[in-house]
């Protein structure tokens, strides 16, 4: 695979299950590259430097900033979040796809600078099953959960201008429903222009010898 | 289904085979209706008024042209075609995707007026198999399959401006490709604006009955 990669952004109602999607599906398939963020908040128990994230100070952050080695970056719940740039251009030149999984708000400053990204929102069924997932999960209390709720509510703002929604009933359909929407996204015209200039050109040459 | 359907537009390379897929598309699956163009052009043999074209005086044509009873129309080849709205119109808010198939040129002005429109391009893999095919069909001399192909190269003016590139080098996988795309359609955000609605909403009243 010589093409460049496709810039692939999941978003999703929180609870959604949309890691879980996104880790598998790069268990599944090795086209897949899956972006770190960087991020000023502290590391919560069980994760890992380079594996859920690349942990900076505020500092740090600022200087990435600066010197445009993000290709986004926002405010969320007084941290900042930033995906960096050498990772996703370096993945995206070796024909790999790369996925972020980036708020709403990040999402859509992507699709400025990368027109062909594919905008992907991961949605429970229902909003009573996400409420059941979260109860489910039997770690938080009844107000934990309501705030929750509220903030996924509130976190669909823009969401009109995502390519798919993707509805996550159950988890094996979804990883596969996810791939075929990326796969087909390689068929897009606008990806291939050369295979159609190649044929128009061949069509030329073909013509004036068969006269 | 109750949703309205989607209004999906196929092109191609002149012997591409479009016709053929679309033929085994509507044979295959009954969720597709097949638009039927009007044309001034006179049915050829083999060819059924209501099948293959509405067959048009230029008046009447002209009148329908000035009724807007037609959604685009085009000149070619020295005839007018056109796309009849009602049949189009009905069909869509029965929940049926409708398939035109139709020129560059129409297909364009089809995406200016309906622009959740699926616009799809069939091409076969390379110019030496379109050769191939006209060839061995062995029913045109080499200077009518020149022009053919000299045609086929001018005819991709715009093409960038399509969606999806089918490579038709099979016909059963390029109808099943076909079919899956337009499949996805379905799955675009802003056709599914009232199920996100309808989720956030539900959020809101979960959260503030869970406080």
């Amino acid at each position: 695979m010589n093409k460049q990669g496709i810039l692939v952004v999941v978003s999703g109602f929180s609870g959604a299950g949309k890691g879980t999607v996104m880790k598998e599906l790069v268990r599944r398939y090795d086209r897949y590259a899956l972006s770190i963020s960087a991020t000023t908040r502290s590391p919560r128990p069980g994760e890992a430097e380079g594996v859920d994230y690349f942990y900076k100070t505020m500092e740090e952050f600022r200087a990435m900033a600066a010197s445009d080695a993000l290709i986004e970056y926002a405010c969320y719940v007084n941290n900042y979040y930033g995906t960096p740039r050498a990772y996703v251009e370096e993945q995206l030149a070796a024909g790999k796809d790369v996925i972020l999984e980036i708020e709403i708000q990040g999402a859509l400053k992507i699709r400025e600078k990368y027109p062909d990204a594919l905008l992907l929102f991961i949605t429970p069924p229902s909003a009573e099953e996400l409420r059941r997932r979260l109860v489910g999960r039997g770690t938080e209390d009844n107000d934990t959960i309501a705030r929750r709720l509220a903030r996924a509510g509130e976190e669909a703002e823009g969401i009109e201008q995502y390519d798919y929604l993707v509805i996550n009933d159950e988890l094996d359909a979804c990883v596969e429903a996810t791939h075929r929407l990326i796969e087909l996204q390689h068929q897009k015209a606008s990806k291939n222009m050369e295979l159609i200039n190649q044929i128009r050109e061949d069509l030329k040459k073909i013509s004036e010898g068969e006269r």
